[in-house]
């Protein structure tokens, strides 16, 4: 596994300062191993599965919502439980897990940036900084919480 | 694999009307082929893991800490990715789901209420409804995301 990604809908979310209201909440970890390679194909399946509830009741994408985005550096979802503690020893290591964190999230601008939809929108792309604590509000009708490892 | 249960820290969160203070976020799915044979160990495992920042800054469990808890069933925590589409062909059937859910949340109860540490902090235990929308607000000062299988 390179990637680990959590999902959840929002109604508005608050990472530091930065806010965006309805959209989605992307939580990254990366692996060991991971290179920018399979980042194209991470975000094009992130913002191209039908996981947001449009007003219709009815799921679409981040894209054809449109959504907006927080980006949030996740280290922790690639721990594993050993005994009564949190091992993360397939983690990437910090300078490459930021390297990709970052162009990761240059990806996503870019997407949702080339998309008319989106930019007609005025979409909103916020991500967090990696390494540092993520302080976080959250206000959904239903997380809609959806893990996609690749 | 039984169960997929996502853990995030919180300074307080509201799930429909039921308010936490401090403490943590316990989503959870169970899949086809569980039984309740596994709750009791699930529950061990969740409450005694160190995943909660204590004021010291060191990582304590739930007990320890002691940590209030809402339990949120996420049966979309089971899905799938396949093509644009999520699908939940693993997850377990509706009634059972309830059933596990539901003792599940009977489990946790109980565990909280015969820990002296957790009865005199008045520790809050709540919890979602099975099968219906979990209208959910957080704010974390570091969601601290950890996912753990059983």
């Amino acid at each position: 596994m390179a990637a680990r990604v959590l999902l959840q809908q929002c109604f508005s979310a608050r990472l530091q300062v930065k806010e965006i209201q309805r959209g989605a909440l992307i939580y990254v970890c990366f692996f060991k191993g991971a290179t920018v390679d399979i980042i194209p194909k991470m975000v094009s399946t992130l913002l191209n599965v039908k996981l947001c509830e449009s007003n219709e009741g009815n799921y679409v994408s981040m894209l054809d919502l449109p959504a907006n985005v927080i980006i949030i550096p996740q280290a922790t979802l690639g721990g594993k439980l050993k005994g009564r503690n949190m091992q993360y020893h397939y983690n990437i290591g910090k300078e490459e897990g930021k390297e990709l964190y970052e162009h990761f999230v240059a990806v996503c601008e870019k997407e949702f940036a080339s998309n008319a939809k989106c930019t007609e929108a005025g979409v909103v792309v916020r991500h967090g900084t990696y390494g540092i604590r993520q302080v976080l509000q959250m206000d959904t009708n239903g997380p809609y919480t959806h893990l996609i490892e690749f």
